[in-house]
């Protein structure tokens, strides 16, 4: 599971190049930031409530799997529109618990 | 940066059975679903509102990365309150994007 | 413009027993209250970002009342699928800020 | 009931003159209109999981009147914030909906 964020991000870089009518993620790129934000904003909520539904309903499980995967994404869009990498993220996360990414991060990053 | 969501959800795991004044983690658990959820909410709205600065102001783009930290952060927290995993999101995130992120699960959880 | 909450709860109640492809209102009550609630959700990210966008370009003032409606709407909506009154919140409104509210609705409400 | 909001909206713009530590509304105002903005978003939060909450459990009620009062007020701030009134939000829900308010507010606004 490793590296799915980080092909992500990728795939998100190479699509800035694309055409709008090409891919899903083209045509949030030309809709502009708003409309990404809208759609963070929008799974977000979709996640608590598939949230709610789980906690009382473990058949709801994949849903709210599903809908996090949708929030995630949608914030990688976030973060590619604005010229950020999940990297940045992680980082911060491993910062703020002591973690190891830092060091992995920088034996990747030499020079 | 690998493994950083796998090492965080790990600790996420451990504090299950923690004092809830031992840490903030524990804290969350104690104070139930709607409480992670309401913090889930709080910091996709920080996160909107953090894009939206660092569109116009390059320098708000820490504020960003550090409030896209705690959306992530809770949201890994929602998981571990409803006993779901990020490998859950992400093998679903690879599914999406043909990804080989699934390959990678199965190839560490043989039995 | 003293009565639009209440002609609009009245008209609210009004759909409840309307066919679903007769109103949009019908037509959200039959898609079930998680629907409802994702459409506040939504309204309230655009409003969210409307307000930062009126912020710093009056011009989009407009955008911001329109979607500050939409908010409002959804939200009566989401009380009247639960069976409560706009005037149920505007009572509590009135009783947190000593408002002279709760005086009319008694002398309404007789009996 | 009628006159709720409109009362509320003249103690908002009553509190823009205010030391911030003389009321929250004027420390809200203080603090600017990210804050503002967050609070509107956490109570929408609040407000769809007591939604959720009261459709289970009717003696959840209470608490969705509640929040949705929080919802509401905050986003008054917000308006006032911008130098907007409910009655701006009240007449394009009149408008949409063919209700009289448009006529009332003629009405009251003579030149």
């Amino acid at each position: 599971m490793l590296d799915v964020l980080q092909q992500l991000s990728e795939t998100l870089e190479a699509r800035k190049g694309a055409a709008a009518d090409d891919s899903y993620v083209a045509s949030l790129y030309a809709k502009g930031l708003d409309k990404i934000l809208e759609k963070v904003g929008e799974e977000a909520f979709e996640t608590v409530l598939a949230a709610k539904n789980a906690s009382t309903d473990a058949a709801q499980k994949d849903k709210l799997v599903y809908e996090t995967a949708d929030l995630w994404f949608h914030s990688l869009v976030m973060l590619a529109a604005l010229d950020l990498k999940p990297d940045d993220v992680l980082n911060e996360l491993a910062r703020r618990f002591g973690l190891s990414g830092l060091d992995e991060k920088a034996a990747r990053d030499p020079q």
